[in-house]
Order: structure tokens, then C-alpha cells, then sequence
């Protein structure tokens, strides 16, 4: 089983920006943790953080044939980017949204999410934890063949 | 370590309501599985479900002294219910709220909810298994002091 | 056939409650009305008003195997209780909507009913009429296999 | 008594237009229903189909000494005739408006009519019979006096 | 100097209808009125009114050439053809808009006039009087070359 | 009978302000043909233009006992004032509410006169000449005992 | 002279619930300083705190032929019941609105009462003093007839 | 094959009105330009303008039977009248819709047709040039088989 | 203690404008009658009324080292004046807003007080009343050192 | 004469993505397509696709000088992209605006373009042969020195 | 050169009012460096401010003659006086809008600036100092010709 | 000191873009007179213009340790990029935001921007000399420490 971690703009300073918000934690270390974890699942990983939106959309054009599922926070790009919809759209394949901080407590406009309806579902508001968690539903429901 | 699970109206009819939609596990199986993990995790369990919001306004209310945290899903409302969101408010009691269907796939009054920005954080979209998630990001939350 | 008649909040008032615009027929007349077309039409009748959301959503819950259609005058409920709208998705009982006044004519929070779309269809504003004319209209639906 | 029946554009292509929306009954069928009905309460029928927003106009306007109510079927023009509501606002002649589909399960748009407050009552969604359970509740409401 | 009158829907009912709203002053009354009035003034008169929209649009059609300006009181469809506008928009032909009631101090959707913008300008409110106010500025207006 | 006339904020420009949009007649010009008009209906004038809100509010509370009926250009007060629609509420002295331009061709915030739905009618767009056929139409209107 | 007082949900937590927000003081010491102040007045008290939405609306049915008034804090039903306020346009009995905090400083949703025009007046913010200031109120007025 | 090309209100002017925005091409022309296409396409046309809503919507109604496909410029129709709309829902002939102005580059309210989701595609913007690239468009799905 | 009253516009005008909706009680009266409890309250008073907002803000400005609480009934300007909001929040001095009518019984705009997030809190419906009510809570506010 | 032909983000996908809706034609069809018929005209073909909305504007901005017209399919950055719009608005270079599906009958964030008033004209919803009616239109318009 | 500079209700309390948003600096000691400014730029400067807007639009008709610039910092009436806008658009002299705070870091009405669209430019945020930059921006600009 | 300058897209065409709106100025000699400007401040300056947002989210990214106060002028990206806001949001380095035309007069979507409220000021609408403006304020503000 391959997944692919997709990381959008900004979440390259996640442990530094805003700690309150965000916590301590880099993304760096939650690239260990999850690699942990998907080695204790027998599943491949491949990750990727971007700040260019078009970066992330030839990422996921890029799904297809070469991971099973995948792990998507597209940052501030969630709430913006139909481009980005359209290419999950276009792939079509299965995956799970995370969010480090609890959107739902946050500004309108980080609310609604371009991406959610198109994914198993949602964890939000965990920290880096949100990551592990996301990675454990999206490895439980291909196993189910969802 | 003692969770209270509460889960709100029509969710006693899990497993035959729009099964496409809510799936087939029912909540008494669901109960039974979050039994067992808690068991597991040397966690008590106190389990409600109710259709009456004033009854789950009652049991949010007894949560301090009863309960260390709690994990909520008061499906139709938690869209609707400004009461049970001050009992909430009222009793400050730790929670994660998890939905059975991926409510940001759904009808716009069902995105938004009034719980959601009260809670540590959300798992939505995941079935049966968005409770068992919800219970691991929730007892993980409290052993970090959260 | 047997079919569940259930009235929502206030509805007990008929006939003394602003009997300008409800008209002065009590509903204990309006049940006895409905029995009598009721047996004339060899139909059995199940009758329940109430003033507590809860116990309206417990009732529609018992309706499948227990009345082959219903008629369904919610009030108040009618415009804002999404949780007895998820009841009526639930159990999938063909009904019929009901109500007294005549809704369009009132304020804009009350010409949306957040059941209609569900219903058969809808009959409004003919006073204690309109209980009368919707038996007939369901009953005539549920013998046409709708 | 003299009642006269106004249907409005396109409903003359009723049992060909969209049959699982509106059915396989035609206008003639119903007209015919419409007549027996009447000629058992001993009451005449003039009957009206336009797809003309001036012809309906002239219509409403020439009801006060031709007809003692009205049952009206504006079709799309129930939603954006503010000149029809004119005429009706004009007349004053008692009138119950049907519609053959639940209009409450369709878009917004069709949701509002421009008529319904100024009508005794509403009846929608019951296929050719809404004409006939109008005509029913017509006929009692003059006979009620009102 | 020859001048056009054109009345819009049900206005051949003013004297009639809701005279509490409209007075009592029939349209033919106001006809003579105004003829009395060019006929002072030296001007002709040409006088049309139509429950059609598409009859008014083919006599705003014929204006040019045929008239020097207009006086237009569209009723309900001042508020809602936009086709009509066109008309107008096309033929550029000076006019007054006038109306019988205030409209101002009516419900929002007779608020909004899609002709006023492009009127000389409007009288409103003083019932028949508003059709000879306008007479007399749509008259000054042109000896003044507007 | 007496007859006030109230100008509001900037009308004292007329002449010189915008006159692409105002004309090039200045309030005192106005003034003089509206006493020659009044003169010669036989009726007296108080004139009175300002800049200052509460000193408009003033005089309007001043009209009962001083004056039978008012000519009022509120100018931009027409689109803001509450303080001063509720002047004239208070003293419900009979008034024309006049403009210089068409405000009807205008930006939307200028379409909406929080005093429009008081007054007998309203005239706007006949620059100048706005004054005069307000003043006809309200003498008129009073003679008329409204 | 009998007076009801009713309290909505969470109003039993009051003096621990967010004590920033609705101070120290709990139900109990208002109760017993509004029982004070009815004796002193020669009234009588009529007690009743639920956070069942159903509970109250019987509690307002009950009130003709009990009491004479009401003093009503319905707590966040007040922006959102509108059984609740079919129930006082029913009963018809003379109340006024209390609440513990300003409620026209907090969240949107709280600024709207559905009750509030229905009252003979509103008192708000003043803490557990809002009780007792609103009784005053309401003795007065049903003293003066209203 | 038989090709239909249906035109609103006010298209009977083109090459007069507005020509800074609609072109100096009349529809004469226009109708010349399309029939010589068709000939050399071998297709028939059936060629109808009228500034009459209802004399359109009866066009529609006859297009199953006699024409194979159609072109519709519904004028400022496209943007008010569902019933136009109803009876191109109705007989479910395939057709595309042109504008010779850019509509998308004018007032919000002609930015929305209420044909365009029903059409095959759109053409818009091109002067009397859209209606070629509109039939050539069209010969092309119908020989698609589409 | 010194207690500022400060009456905004048309206040002077009570008793007589509108009397249904705001009572026959004087400014006059009910400044007696607050001079009077302060009196028994041992406080003094300052009082003004104006129609003019600069004179209120002018007002408001003065009350640092002149007033230790104000009684604040801005009347209209309370929904519209940006700048009195200002000056109540750059001077900061402790007031209780007060509204001769009950204010949520009326149209949308006066639903709103710029003021009122500001105040300690909100007495309105109970006539001439809610001054002496609101001077009560002043006093007891200020005794409480809020 | 020199065309730039310009595609958005996913459109690299054509022919693969969502075949239902965007059809089984490739974009290197679709270019070699447009290349035959360039060459027919006598005219050049400059062909980019990018994910990347910074690669299309630095492409916007070199087409002066290096095109006399384009054709513009911008994907999902049409209805989101002001700062293509901005590059647009700067060089002024006179384009075609083109959508393989029919964007009016889609969601509604998808039925406004940012480019559209800025355009020739529009042709949507006629698949691959989308980009061959915009090609054949782009050339005849600016034949026509438009 | 001869600067005129205009400041809004509340601006005499700089420096004492919410210094943490306003800063410390009264608007004495604003009009002094102002004054040095314009002394070493070889200009004049008139100073005003008020609470009145009445004395404010005075001011601004008094500019044409008398200034050949203003700066202007309407403060409260920049959001909400279509008055002070229309003197303004009256008068047409240059000239730049100030504001202390960041308007745009404030609540959304705060935002929206009814005399910026008129002005050269705006600067706003720095404190004292926008009044020197916007002076030393408007001196540039009038040295330009603008 | 050193100031990081970012401009966003298009800004490169300044000089040739709609001058009549942006001026003659190229970006070119902007860079030059600002870093005129710095070398007399003693300062030095970072440039930097992209059309590609990734490129400036790298660049906001890059500025702590490498700048101690910026320069921002996003262009479009100010309205529309939520990922920019994150990253300013991220790195919290002073910066002021600038403007070249005055975007308070222009389209409501140009109007807001997504990064003023976390600027010091803003300065905008005096074509290349905002940028000289601009960086005086940020130098001036950072040596008082802010």
C-alpha cells in the first residue's frame, strides 16, 4: 500500500508559526511519525510540502498509478483553490483531509473547505496528531476497499 | 479515566437509516467497540443517546464531577441547538465531537455546527470508526493534559 | 390501512388560540372527524399531539410497522426542527403535510417548512378543512402504490 | 354557484411534459374530472387555458360577475407575475390555487408564489388530483360564506 | 407636438379596483383629462393600454416617428419586464414616468422601477393628477429641447 | 393656506454644483417662481434651506400651527436620516417630497428616501422645474382636503 | 395579582456558569429575592426553571386562568424557538423579557428575541438585579391596566 | 434535417437599436445569412421573432414533430421568464443558445439565462456572427447523434 | 453621585407625537419625575435634550469630571451615528440606555443600538417608566462600583 | 496573423478526467486540430497548457508582440483568478473565451468568469469543437479589425 | 499654496482618547508639526475641527476661493455622511484622506469610506504621522498639477 | 536597516499597463528612487517582483533574519490570497502595505485587502510616489520601535 502526504503553503513552518495556534511540533517530525507508523502498516510514503499551488496540482495529477490513497492539507489553499479541487476531481482517488488546527473554532472563510466533500472524510484540530489519526482512517478504509 | 459518549436524536436507528448514507453498523455495536477500546485503554464509560434535546442538555450539565471527558455526536443538533451549545459553554468539560457521515458533503445548515468551534477537535465522514477515532484523539488529548 | 395522525406544539390550543386566524374548531373535533372518515374509509387511526420535539421524533420513529401513512401537521416544528426532518428521512413513511392557516400568507420564517419536500404533498389554509382534505389526498396516494 | 379554472403556460402539455414530475393525466382528463365533480355539487364550470400572461389577465379581470370563486393553476407565472397578482389583488373574487407537483421539493425559485397569500388555501402535489381536492375545498369555503 | 400614453396591465380597472389605494377616477376619465390638456397645450394624443407585455413593446417599437415623446405608466411591469425596458432602451424616444399610487411606500419589489433610470423623470402618488403633472413636465421638458 | 418649503444640505450650491447633473438654475431663482406660483394660488411661503441636520428637525417640528402643507428636498438626508424621518412622522403635516435629479438614475444608496413612504407623491428629475410641479401638486392635494 | 416566572436552559447553573459573564448570584438567591419583593407587593410567586423546550411551552399554555403576568428569561430558546413563541401569542398573557447579561453585546444570534416584541418591555444586563427590576416593571404595568 | 431558430423581444430592431452594441446588421440579413448555411448544409429552416413571451412559449410547445433541433435568442426573455423556460424543459428538443451582445460583459441581471443549463452549449458576443457559429454548432451535435 | 440625562432627537416632542407608541407622558413630566428619585436617591442631575447630534456627542464629551454615570436615550441617532458611538467610547463613563417604546417591537433598522454593547445594559417598552427604571439600575450599578 | 492558444490548469487532463462531462477528446487532439485549421487560414499557432497561474500571466504578459489575438480557456483560474484578469486588462491583446463543458450549467462559483467581460465573445459547452468555433470566431473578428 | 485641514467629530480628544489605538499625541500638537510642515513648504494652512456635521459641509463649500487643497480626516462621518460626500463632490477641490487608525484593521464598517473614492489618495495606520504624510503627499501632488 | 520591497503580479508592467490609471512610472524607477531614498536613510534594499505566488509566499517566508521591516504591494494577490496572509500571518515582520492607484475607488472586490489589517498603515492612490511614501512611514515607524 502507498499513500502520498500532500502538504500545502505554508506548513513547511509549522513549530514555529503562530505555536499557540499551531503547537510545537515541525513537520518534519510528523514526516517521522508517520513514516513510523506506515512502516508499522506495511505501507510505502510520499511526501511532499509546497507554497505553489501549481506545484500541488501536478502532485496530485501525479496520484494516479502511483499511490493507493492520500493524506491531503492543502493549508489556506483548502479554502481557495478550485484548481485544486478540479484536480482531485480529475484523479479520483480516495483520501482523507487533515488540519492541524480546529478550523471550526477559526474565521468564516477557513470554514469551508473546496476539498471536503470530495474526501472520506475529515480530522481537524489535533495538532500534528491530526496527521496519525488521518493516516489510521485512510489505511482502515482502503483496507475496506473504500 | 472516565468518557461520557453522547449521541444525539435518530442516531439510535444507525445501521437501518439510509444505510448509503450512515452505513450498516449499528449503535449498539458501535457502543460495544468503544467498550472495548476503552477497556483497553483502562477507561470507564458512560453511554447516552437520546432525541430529546432538554435530556441531553441534562446529561451535558452532569458531566463535571461525573466525567473527565467527553466524545459528542448530537447529530441534527448540532446544527440547531444554541442551548445545548451554552450547556456546553456552561460545563467546560474537555470534548471531541465526531459525526458519522462527512457532514462538509452535505446540505449547507448540515456544514455548520455549533458545537464544533468548542471542541478540542472534529472526525467526521469515517462511519462506525469515527467514534473509535474520536475516543483515541480524545483520551490522547487528556494524557497530554489537554 | 392505518394511518398516524400527529400534531406538533400548540396545536392542543385550536379553537381558543387566535381563532382569527385558526378558526374556532377545537382539535378533539378535528380527531373526531378524521376517525369518522377514517371508518367510513375502513381505515384505522392513530392519533398524537404534542408539545415536546423529542416525543414527536419518537413517534415518527415507531411509525414504520406500525401505520402505513401518515399525516403530519408539525407547527412550529415544521420550520424549524431539523432533527424531525432527519426522523421523517429515517423511516421513509409516505405522508401528507398539513396545516391549518394558511402558511404563505404569514411571516417569511414560516412559508419554509423543512418537511415539505419530503411530503406527498401540501395542504394549507382551509382551517380544521385542511385535516380532512389531506386524509383523503393520503388516502387516495397510499391506494395508487404511492 | 359558478366556478371558474385558470390554468396558466404549459400545463396544456400536462401527461406529455416531464411525466415522472407531473404524470400521465392530461388537462382534458382532468377537465372532464373537474366537470363531473362540479355537476354533482350542482355547480358550473368555465374552464381556461393560456400560455399568455395578457390572456390569463383579461381572464382574472373579467371573473367579478362571471364566476362566484376561482381555482387558479398560474404554472410558471405563480413565480413571476406581478401583474397576474395585480389582477387578482384587483378582483377579489375567493380562489384556492392548485399545483399538480409539490412545488416545496423543487428549485427556490418555485418555492415563492405570488398568489398564495392572497388565496383561501394551497393544495400541491398530488398529481391531477390537486385540481379536484381544490375544487373541493373551494366549493365548501363559499358555501361556509367565505 | 404629438404625444403617446401608454398604461400597462389592469390599469383599465383604476376606478375599480382597491380605490382606497388607486381612488376613484377611471382611466377614460384621465383620458379626457389629458386630451383636454394637449388640446390647451396644442399637442396630440395617442392613447393605448394593454394587459400584454408584448403589446406594449410593439407600441414602444412604433414610437419613433410617430411620436415626440411619451408618457408611460407601465404598472406591475415597471417592476419586472426587462424586455420592456429594451424596448425603450432601443427606441430612445424622451419619456415621463408616472404612477397612480406612491409606490415608494409599498412593498420592496414596486420600489425598484426598471424604466426610471432612463425617464426625464418620475411623478408619482397624486393618483389621476400624476397622469397631468407628468403631461405638463414631459411637455416642458421637450419645449425646452430635452 | 401656507405652504413651507425645506431644502437640505448642499441645495444652497444649486447652480454652481455639478450642473452637468443639477442644471444651472440656482435655489434663489427657485425660490422667486415658487413665491410668484404661490402668489398667485393665493397661498404664503416660508423658505428655508440647511446644511444642518437637527436644524431641519427643528423645522420641521415647527410645521403644525405654522404651515397647511410642505415641499421637502432633504437631499442626502433623504437617504440617511431616521432623526429627521421621525420629525416628520411626529408632526404628520401633510408633504411633497421633491428632487432635482432623477434619483431613480442614480447610485443605489440614493434609489432608497427614508421619507418617500410618508409624503402624498413624489416628483424627481425636472431639475428646477421640480419645485414648481411639487408645489401644484400639493396645493391641489390640500385643496382636495387630503 | 399572581405572577409566573420562567427560566430556560441552563438558567440552573447560574452564579457557576461563566461567572465573567452572568455573575455570581445563583436562581435560587434570585427566586428568593423576587418571593421577597412579591410579598412585599402582595403578589404571588409561580416558579418554574427547565431546559426542556416542551416543558416551558406547556408551563406558557398553563398560565391563563394562573396568573396574571409573567416574567419570562427563556435563555437561548429566546433566539430560537418558535414554538415557544406560538405558545405566548396564544396565551395572550402581559410578560416581560428578562435577561441576566447585555445581550445586545454578545454574538449576533443572541441580539434577536423571538419573544421580545410580544412583551410589554425588555430589560437586559444588569445581572441577577435584571429579575427584580424586570418584576417592578411588570407589576407596574398590569397596575396600570396594560 | 430541420432546424428551428427562435428569436425574443426586441430582435426585430436589430441593426437600429444600439448599434455601438449590437452591430448595424439587421435581422433580415441575419435570417439570409443563416438560410444560405442551411442550404448548403442541407438542412430546412423554420425561422420566428416575436416580442409576444406567450407567442414564443406556443413556438417551443411546437418544435417536437417539426424541427430537429433549434436556435434560440430568447432576448431579455432569457433572463426573466420560466415559463419560456418550462416549455423548453418540456419538449426536450435540443438547442443552443446565442446572444449577439457579450452578455457577460453587461448588467448582472443578463449575466443569468434561465435557458443556458438546458442548452447543448452557448455562443455569445460575435454580433450576427453568433448565430452562424450557433447553427454550425448545433448541425454538428445533431449529427453527433447528440 | 451626579447622573447625567441625555434625550436625543424628537424626545421633545413626547406626549404629543405618536401617542399610541410612545405614551402621554411629557419630557417634562418624566424629567420631574427622575429629578425626584434622584432627590430621595441623593444624586444630582444633568439634563439635556437635543436635536442635534453634534450638540449630543458635544455632550457626551463633557461628562468626564462632570457626571460619575449617564441615563442615555439617543433616540434615532441610536441606530445611525457612527460618531456618538465614538464619543461614548473614547470618555468611557458608565451608562444605561434606555427607549421610551420597546424598540424589538419595531422595524428591522431600530432593532439595532450602536450604543447598547456599550452600556451596562438595556431597559425599553415601559414608557416614561423605563427612565425612572433605568435610573434605578444606573444607581445601583454605580453603588456596586461598576 | 498570429493566435495564442492559452490553457488553464487540468486541462492537460482532457480526454481522461470526467469523460462524462468534459468528453473522450485529448488536448493533443484538440491542438493538432486547431493547427489544421490555422494553417487553412493562413495563420500561426502559439500552443501552452500550465497548472501554474504565475506561468499564464507571465504568458499573458508576453503576448503583445508575439500575438494579434488569442484564445483563452483558462480552467478552473476563470473563476477565480483577479490577477490574471489584471494581466489581461494590461495588454489588452483581443482573445476568445473558451470552455469545453457548459459552464452554465454547473456550479454556481463556475458560471462567472473573471475574463468573460474582457473578451470578444464566449463559446461554452460544445467539448472538443469548443476550441474550433472560438478559433473560427477569434479569426473573422479580427478580419474584421476588430 | 494654501492647505485647508478638516477634522471629524472626536478628533479634539486625540491623545486622551482609547490611546491605544489613537496614540498619545493630541491633535494640538498635530496642528503645530502640520504647521511647521507647511511653513518650510512655503504653504498656509486653515485648521478646523468639529463635532457638527452641518459645520463640517459649511466648511468644505467654504474650500473653492479659499484653499488650494484639503486634507481631511472626516473621522466617524467618513463612514456614514452621504452629505459631507456630496459637499465634497460639490466643491471638487484636491484633496487626500487621513485616517490616524488603520481602518482596515477595524470593524467592517469602519472599512468602507464614503469620501475616498473622491480623494487623491488615502493614508492610514501611522498615528499622528498620517497627517504629516498625507500633508507632504497632497503638497506633491498639487506641485504636479493633479 | 534593511527593507525587503515585494511587488506582486503584473506591477512589472507598471509605465505601460493603463497608464491613465497606474501613471507613467516604471517599476524600474521605482526601484531606483526607493533605493535612493534608503541610501539616504542609510538602509538597505531587498526587491523582489513575481508574478507566481508561491515565489512570494518563499519570499515572506525568507524575511526574518534576512529584513527588519518590508514593503508590501501584493497587487491582486491582495484580495484574493489566503496563503500570503498565512505567511505574513506566519512571520510577523513589521510591514507596510502601499498602493499604487487608490484602490478605494475602484470594484468592491479591489476594495478589501487580506493583509492591511496586519499592516502598520496603508498607503495608496498616489501612483509611484505611494511606494517613497510608503517606505518613509515604515522607516519612520520602525525607529520608534514598532
Amino acid at each position: 500500500m502507498r499513500i502520498a502526504v500532500l502538504s500545502g503553503p505554508n506548513l513547511n513552518l509549522l513549530g514555529t508559526r503562530e505555536p499557540a495556534l499551531y503547537g510545537r511540533t515541525t513537520l518534519g517530525e510528523i514526516e517521522a511519525a508517520v513514516r513510523t507508523a506506515a512502516a508499522a502498516a506495511g505501507a510505502g510514503v510520499e511526501w511532499l510540502q509546497s507554497n505553489h499551488e501549481g506545484a500541488l496540482i501536478d502532485a496530485v495529477q501525479r496520484l494516479p498509478g502511483s499511490a493507493d490513497g492520500a493524506l491531503i492539507n492543502a493549508g489556506a489553499f483548502s479554502h481557495t483553490s478550485l484548481a485544486l479541487r478540479d484536480a482531485v476531481l480529475a484523479v479520483r482517488v480516495p483520501f482523507v483531509e487533515v488540519h492541524v488546527s480546529n478550523i471550526f473554532a477559526r474565521e468564516p472563510e477557513r470554514r469551508r473547505s473546496l476539498l471536503a466533500d470530495l474526501a472520506i472524510g475529515v480530522v481537524a484540530g489535533f495538532g500534528a496528531r491530526s496527521y496519525l489519526l488521518g493516516f489510521e482512517a485512510l489505511v482502515a478504509a482502503l483496507r475496506d476497499g473504500r
